[in-house]
């Protein structure tokens, strides 16, 4: 692997690169987060067996559909399953067995070494929000997203230091044909951003041409040893498998690329309205997932998806923050870890429709439910607003922001000799302070979490500053930032081929909106 | 215990209270919450025994003050601590030895029986905003708390369901002279509200006046027998007991009332930069107080406080909801189960102008941290805005209805037949929806945690009901909770000995503004 990036760099390190790297500005974005703090395991070990034994009845008298994809079923009746029509039921303990070669963690490479992730075992990586239509901002209001506003977002991402991941669909540039808007988005996360990215699934042949846009950013060797995108595999609950998910997926897998293999639920619609009863849909739908993506190539790396919320029974909208969404998070994160995967779920899940105290409220219930609950990929983990359906630039910055607050909690509690700070007590002493003590002046700066955005300002002066509330400052934020971003170095000639792929793709075939 | 009160619903109950009683509108108080969850344990065993053993070492080496205080000195004197000038050195193992007799759990009874609450164990009992000298509303802006202000949070927080406690100084009410305030306020608290509440500790003689109207409320017997009041004892950090505050926890300990004893610390200010280092000083501080209690009685109620945030480095304020306070607090709930005490912690906090999104994020933040961490008593559990310099009309209610979902979290995850939803997944099977299936016709009404505040409405409506905020809706809230008002019924015989009690008091001594 050391190889194989030194022959990365090689290959791009020509004059001009190395000009652009001298005058570009450095970025700081932090390490993903490696927990030394344990998790918080809500189900005892009784429920978690009933859990078990209950998904596995599930895979094996109900079973699950794999719909207009005859492959599959033949793959799967192979494999021992019993094939009727679309349905497949799988043996009790097959699906687990299956799922033993998937990797406990994997590496997704970005373009910029530095950038790596590492996600499974003790890790949490945090990619922006997936999927929006809309965007807000305080200016402009609610309206259709652009490929403008997704360059927006992958900068902000780019620019935002506790964010590891540049996301996918950060919001669907509505203004771009329905079958050419992967290759610009692609482009976009490729050259504005030098953080690790995921790729289109929305057909088959989208997620081979982002294979193939890959193969020409990191060189075609290193994408076939290497994984270099995680990509967003949705079931369609309850139990449903379709072709275009199965098929991207499959592209995936086959080319050694990870998948997050995530059911996508409102509790009470497509899973019943008990925790138990949606952990056990959940854990039998991710174990076919996972299950199948191995018998398309054993050891593809895959993540343990949960996207799970609650439906509200009077107006039929989903929830988000709410406390069974926590229950169903840290039940599926202890599932998961039985299961030796990689776990995904949480963000900044909301259903506000600003970026208010609800919003906040919400959000902040689901990172902390996805910190203690070992997630090691936190998709949404900014921007999301008004139950996914708008990406908001204030909420953006506003979550990123936050997001700092989980890599300080996730650090633990030092207790060496300094940690101690016995020293300092005794130098201080009853009623004196410690504001000028040695240890505070030697600690002081690394001591406590530090905001980039929330208002810590006597009242005094932030009266006089126009009594800003924290989406106004958010708005001044945003703007900062896209106003001084500058773009990472990247080959010139790289660059060029991604150009020329992406304009003979879109030559190839007419525009469509549907 | 059944008796006493028996007692004493017979003695309050006269005709004009039995038809006070019949046309009453009846409040619904949701009971206390009782974790069926594990606790988050931060620290390890290692850990915790440094801490343990430093604490021990600060005690003994260091020892903490009691100022203007020879009668304390005399008690620790006896107890075998070495006194010189008013600093007290406790050997080794006696303060915790001394701890001993403290009560693991107590209740502490409402004049509405069904309103008790007991604080300990597993229990969490929730309490609104203590201390404030502002209060702000959308309407009215930031302006000097006054008794009105005082009266209506009182009756917000007889009205809020998820509210066990009516608390203390719910704001500072300015328009009423400093010695005498302490009248109004327990009369607000003992005839607007039926919940359980606090009792004054400016003074001692505040606290004697404040078991003496419970003595009325109550009955003298009754009172000597139970545990009426749970009152606020701060400890001046760095190990700093001043004699107002002890005055007032001698009084009420006597009379077997109980104390929260808490630091009151801005770490980097009145304790360490570190979190092992703020929590040894926690430590030792808590034991110290602690076991004064029980050298004043043995076997008075107490609970072990902590009440820690962090200081910005940059401009010197305190700041909340950072995951510092986080981590002090999980340890400390660590340290105080292991000495067999009720925690106090959390609540909240938010050091925001605006139940903004920065409020709510803290608040969020503090309220999980306090749920997880094992804490029985929640001071602050709504309405805290900007540092504890606010009470929020706004907050107040917008947090009333977040406690509501500590109370669903808590329950933890059923896993009994009906939970398991076994039925509703074969009824239902790929591809269906579970809307109508009789698992969910049967189980939706408790299915979900309900918000009454938060907005799930369609984007449509929302923008045609004037795309309010949170704040917005919350105004409209507050609005009717105290426009549908109606007082609990009281015996008027004690109604009338109070009032008399309080006229005494204030035409016995002067206006005193400072």
């Amino acid at each position: 692997m050391a190889e194989a990036i030194s022959r990365r760099r090689a290959r791009g390190g020509g004059g001009a690169a190395r000009r652009a790297e001298r005058t570009a500005v450095r970025i700081e974005t932090a390490k993903y987060i490696e927990r030394n703090i344990p998790n918080f395991e809500i189900l005892t070990e009784e429920a978690l067996e009933i859990i078990e034994a209950n998904a596995e009845t599930v895979l094996a008298e109900i079973g699950v559909n794999f719909v207009n994809n005859p492959a599959a079923l033949d793959r799967w009746r192979e494999a021992g399953a019993e094939i009727e029509g679309e349905r497949v039921r799988i043996p009790r303990g097959l699906a687990r067995k299956l799922c033993v070669t998937a990797p406990a963690s994997y590496t997704q490479h970005a373009r910029n070494p530095d950038r790596n992730v590492v996600i499974g075992g003790k890790t949490l990586v945090c990619a922006p929000v997936y999927g929006p239509p809309f965007v807000r901002d305080a200016g402009g209001g609610r309206r259709y997203a652009t490929m403008e506003d997704f360059r927006n977002f992958v900068k902000l991402g780019y620019m935002s230091k506790w964010l590891h991941h540049s996301g996918g669909t950060v919001c669907e540039p509505t203004d771009v044909p329905v079958n050419k808007r992967h290759l610009d988005m692609l482009m976009a996360h490729m050259t504005l951003s030098d953080k690790p990215f995921m790729g289109s699934v929305t057909e088959p042949s989208r997620a081979q041409d982002s294979v193939e846009m890959c193969e020409i950013l990191f060189g075609k060797e290193f994408v076939q040893e290497n994984t270099v995108m995680t990509s967003l595999i949705n079931i369609n609950s309850p139990m449903t498998f379709d072709d275009v998910m199965m098929g991207a997926l499959e592209v995936y897998a086959q080319n050694n690329q990870a998948c997050v293999i995530s059911p996508f639920i409102v509790g009470g619609a497509m899973a019943p309205v008990s925790v138990a009863g949606t952990l056990t849909q959940v854990l039998a739908e991710v174990m076919a997932g996972i299950a199948y993506s191995q018998l398309i190539r054993p050891g593809a790396p895959v993540v343990f998806g949960a996207f799970v919320t609650s439906i509200d029974m009077n107006s039929g909208a989903p929830t988000f923050g709410t406390p069974e969404a926590s229950q169903i998070l840290y039940g599926a994160g202890q599932l998961a870890r039985r299961l030796g995967l990689p776990f995904r779920s949480g963000g900044g899940l909301c259903a506000s429709k600003l970026p208010d105290a609800q919003a906040a409220y919400e959000t902040a219930h689901t990172l902390n439910a996805a910190l203690l609950g070992g997630v090691n990929f936190m998709l949404h983990a900014c921007g999301w607003l008004e139950g996914g359906l708008v990406s908001s630039y204030e909420k953006f910055v506003m979550d990123a922001d936050q997001l700092g607050m989980l890599h300080k909690l996730a650090e633990g509690v030092a207790v060496d000799v300094n940690a101690q700070a016995m020293d300092a007590i005794a130098e201080v002493g009853p009623g004196g302070h410690y504001l000028g003590c040695a240890h505070t002046q030697a600690n002081f700066k690394q001591a406590f979490w530090r905001t980039d955005l929330l208002d810590y300002k006597p009242f005094e002066t932030w009266e006089e500053e126009g009594a800003r509330d924290t989406q106004a400052l958010a708005s001044v934020r945003v703007a900062k930032l896209l106003s001084t971003y500058q773009q990472p170095a990247l080959d010139p000639a790289i660059q060029e081929a991604l150009e020329a792929y992406v304009e003979d793709k879109k030559a190839s075939m007419p525009d469509a909106f549907m």
